[in-house]
């Protein structure tokens, strides 16, 4: 029933209500509205923020937000099986909800057109809530988040979604968010300026479009329950390709393995893959193969990412001013997804990838995630696989190809090429030990539970499902 | 299939193979075959064990086993909200491991009469491997772990069951271990003396003896998939608790709560609940609240657990004699669980409850789990719920109450009183906000996946199931 409600709101063109165009005057409307300012300062310039004498991290005073620590990681890897690294360490339990409501019988989400320090085009297309615990408890004595008590307290209101996921797992240590969806059985919130009403439907639209949809949007939308019934037959005017994503959406879809041999298959990986994280002084990986300056953190290869400061003016937070660390990607990202069709069933191809930062071990992540650059001096043997076969793959097989942001309140300019390929007939079901075919309605159903996809993932299971 | 096979084989009584009386008789002889002596020693007496001059942590000098080192914890907690203690580190994951092959069309599993330097009685029942990653490693050079070639290689076997679950979370941080269950498709590995083929039904009557069947085996049990497709009517001769068990087990069991709201109110728990755990040199942990004597570290009060060091001779394990630290609770704990009838079904009372060591935030434990005498001194509010109402339950209600062993490898004598208590006719269906009712189908479905149910409730769940 819920399933089919969100079917319907994916459904639903943009119409009455926002079109795509009158959607993006009003984003254009209320990015010029938001003054906001991001600067680059050296780390010296952080109020609040400060490097402990001793361990050389970086953490605020207040003991809230995050830290910037050192982490040490042994694993099985035949390449580069140790190395040490910065690492953002943030034990609290954060908030992304989603405020869903009907209007003429089709569901609408309540979206935020929302500043974030590192956004590469400063405001991006947002939950409605997406506050840490330091956020929402107001550690920083700003203003409240606006709409947080539809998500903390009982009342009109229904909980469709709230699962823990993790992010980013490369550069943060086990941080996991919430996500939720919530439904409000009242009138509704007020209006406000920097609020929308959209449909799924719009939202998918959207993502066609480089950096507008956030990440975190992209997350709480993966969790949905469409997953889990979805209905080939009621999307007409859709592609060949997108109904073949809500058939293998569906229950009926016959996957390739069940999903307690994938379950099986996933635990061995887990086990045999050795990762030890140690966190170790700041200071200590600052004295290897990292340079602290005195604007910024990098390796002295100048691969992976920088940690930098930033001094943020804006007039649409919770605080009007302040300064915070951010960790910058050095290039962009390439995530892709290859995808075939087996039996008549389309299924995903995902590995079983571990990160510096991963709580469980490895999770499901798409076909290919990497950044190139950081490969060029490996052995072609240690490369990601599948990396140029979907690079280069024909563009008459490309599905899905925009760049997307990721995560803005503690990554500056972090965008990735996000990619779906479908595979030729006939393509080879055999996979190398650490990957698996399966189906979209499996993806959904993990998606139930903590841990299992990866947030890159997460984000392709989305564009995927916004496929015309 | 499978499930109606396991099923079977908890439904076979020890007939021709072996009765209750002849497996007792083997498992004296195997008592009196495996010469044994652990005797407590010093520290300093330890062999390839050392504190770190600096730290403090006790550590072995192959850098593998496991380490003791400290923690601080942080919580949100009303009482004792923030704690130093000693915590066991072990990141590898190792294999619990029970071998299963049909005989005369009956699923047996293979058991060994194992003994551990912790076990209270010498040997116990334990499943057919039982490895950590050094110990299969090899790190120790002893030889090798026997019938482990099943449980890490391809080969004529098919995997049953294969998943991540928590232990002891109190004294052992984020450790997992890998479940299986394998069954032999060829005419399955040579005898040995110290291994049996027993039925199921066999190992749940041994649950009704104290410190017979071991915490491994029971974890491992715990994952069987019989829980998925539970029979009340393939139960003869069982009596009408036990066949309300069995009822509960089905699919067809009607919730009270559908296992997705128990997720959502499962990350709820997660994520409202502070836990910050931060590793602290053991040194530390010893100048505050503990003790480091030459023969162990205890907290100043004398409650919670100490750590000794133990010096072990024994005839049958890889290595004949080693030195190691163990992990001794001060006094047995109390594990209990309440079931009740509501709308026909039984219902377990599952608490969401943290532990210093957990990975994942709070898992679902049973319905008290306690040391009492820890709570002397607390103020009546924050003891735990439930335990007096279990403990003086009336003997009637009492379906199951025995003393069984925790982990023998890592914890010395270390005994829980494990209660299982029905509800009276009517018991209120309101429970406290960490608390959830769930039939034991919903719990068998959860343990499809890592990290929802503690050992202890894994072992409850186990024991309910072993109820005639």
């Amino acid at each position: 029933m819920t399933n089919r409600r969100f079917a319907g709101s994916a459904a639903a063109r943009p119409g009455g209500i926002t079109t795509t165009e009158e959607f993006l005057a009003w984003f254009a409307e209320r990015e010029r509205a938001q003054e906001h300012a991001v600067t680059r300062i050296p780390f010296d310039r952080l109020s609040g923020w400060s490097f402990d004498p001793g361990s050389g991290n970086l953490a605020h005073s207040s003991g809230r937000f995050f830290t910037i620590e050192g982490l040490h990681v042994r694993t099985d890897r035949e390449w580069r099986s140790s190395w040490d690294q910065p690492i953002m360490v943030q034990p609290e339990i954060g908030i992304l909800g989603i405020l869903v409501k009907e209007f003429d019988g089709v569901l609408h989400c309540l979206m935020q057109a929302k500043m974030e320090p590192g956004n590469i085009n400063g405001i991006q297309l947002s939950p409605t809530v997406q506050a840490t615990r330091s956020n929402y408890s107001r550690v920083h004595r700003g203003s409240g988040v606006k709409y947080l008590e539809y998500f903390t307290e009982p009342g009109r209101r229904r909980v469709l979604v709230d699962v823990l996921q993790s992010e980013q797992c490369d550069v943060v240590l086990h941080k996991r968010n919430r996500n939720m969806v919530v439904e409000v059985l009242d009138d509704g919130p007020p209006p406000d300026p920097d609020f929308c009403w959209v449909t799924l439907g719009l939202i998918q639209d959207l993502l066609s479009l480089p950096n507008v949809v956030n990440m975190d949007t992209r997350t709480v939308l993966s969790c949905l329950p469409v997953a889990t019934d979805g209905d080939a037959t009621a999307a007409p005017g859709r592609s060949r390709f997108a109904r073949e994503v809500l058939h293998s959406l569906s229950s009926g879809a016959q996957p390739m393995w069940t999903t307690l041999e994938a379950l099986r298959w996933l635990t061995d990986q887990r086990a045999r893959r050795e990762l030890v994280q140690e966190r170790i002084p700041l200071a200590r990986v600052c004295a290897g193969d990292w340079r602290r300056t005195s604007t910024e953190i990098h390796h002295r290869d100048g691969r992976y990412f920088k940690v930098i400061a930033v001094d943020v003016q804006s007039s649409a937070r919770e605080l009007r001013s302040w300064t915070q660390p951010l960790v910058a990607p050095v290039k962009p990202g390439f995530l892709g997804l290859l995808v075939a069709r087996f039996d008549g069933v389309l299924h995903a191809l995902m590995q079983a990838r571990g990160a510096a930062g991963t709580l469980n071990g490895p999770e499901l992540a798409p076909t290919v995630h990497c950044q190139p650059d950081n490969y060029a001096a490996v052995p072609e043997r240690n490369r990601p696989r599948y990396f140029r076969e979907l690079l280069s793959a024909d563009p008459a097989r490309v599905r899905y190809d925009v760049m997307l942001s990721e995560e803005g309140g503690r990554l500056y300019h972090a965008e990735n090429r996000y990619r779906i390929v479908e595979a030729e007939p006939g393509y080879p079901r055999a996979v190398p030990p650490g990957y698996c075919w399966l189906t979209f309605h499996q993806l959904g159903q993990l998606l139930l539970h903590s841990n299992y996809l990866t947030v890159e993932a997460r984000t392709l299971f989305v564009c995927a499902q916004a496929i015309r």
